[in-house]
């Protein structure tokens, strides 16, 4: 037996070494520093493909840098561009979503996703996810700008129909407040 | 791909199949009607041991004819008490206790576990677990006895020391009012 769930982004990370399989076409909706674009690159192999989106120019490039490096770059669509817009991109059959919201990691706490453009970014991922296909999302509610996210979000879930979409919400109650937390999004049809 | 959760008790028996292993000691905090402890005396083996607990003589003698027509008794301790005296039992390495709350299935809703009983329950388990043992915990807040279990529960998760147990809670915030939930508490030394 092991430690089972240290934190949210290592039982993502288990998730998609799981359920990603190769020729699967998957998207990074928060690029970010590459750490989770790696993974998918690594987990949809050489007939795959892995749509990668960030608002950030220096984001872009550090994830393109990490995959040159990693020999990915084959496997991987880099996209400089706000996720509320990836409809433009237009991704069908998508079998995974990838959303690690808040800060970009080295923008000094100044660039941090917004709860509005979020929504509208799983929302279109919702679209283009194949059924039985998972969004799963890492929210920040301690900060200023990661607290009203996470409240607008909390609403969003529940407009999910339950028929249609399974919403699971993983969260820690006996960390320091407002600890990171999990949500995973099933499409079932 | 499959459908992930369907609900918590379908989740929480998948990690029994996949956490339990032959020689374990385990314990079935509501034996109810002896579904959990089926699935938990299968999954120890012929050298493992459950413990099975329930306050209604009803209730263990429906799970004892289970495990009677399963072949199963060899394996399973019963005992017809409150589960907040389980420490009476001296119980100690357990590797997993399950906990499904609320009403017994045919009891005609009369009878229902209680906050106060639970939570002494659930903190002796955490006594007689191994390091790395699980508690799994399915939540019912859906009835006025079980809404109230609920939210002593929420206050006693925060009381659990964060270096010493990981605790999650895995609710589904699209399903209607008060959908059962499930908690995963894991002791880490």
């Amino acid at each position: 037996m092991r430690r089972l769930v240290t934190n949210t982004l290592e039982l993502f990370h288990n998730m998609i070494r799981t359920y990603v399989s190769p020729g699967d076409h998957v998207l990074d909706a928060t690029a970010g520093n590459g750490n989770d674009t790696i993974l998918l690159a690594e987990s949809v192999g050489e007939d795959g493909k892995v749509y990668a989106v960030d608002l950030q120019q220096t984001a872009i490039c550090k994830t393109e840098e990490r995959l040159i490096k990693a020999g990915l770059t084959e496997r991987v669509d880099l996209h400089c561009m706000n996720h509320a817009q990836i409809d433009r991109l237009g991704l069908v059959g998508l079998s995974l979503v990838m959303f690690n919201l808040g800060y970009l990691p080295g923008s000094e706490k100044k660039v941090a996703t917004q709860g509005e453009s979020t929504i509208q970014a799983i929302a279109a991922s919702l679209r283009a996810l194949r059924p039985l296909g998972l969004i799963l999302i890492t929210v920040y509610p301690g900060s200023d700008s990661g607290l009203s996210e996470h409240t607008e979000l909390q609403e969003f879930w529940q407009t999910l129909d339950q028929q249609v979409y399974d919403v699971m919400e993983m969260k820690f109650p006996n960390r320091r407040n407002l600890s990171p937390y999990g949500v995973m999004i099933q499409k079932l049809r």
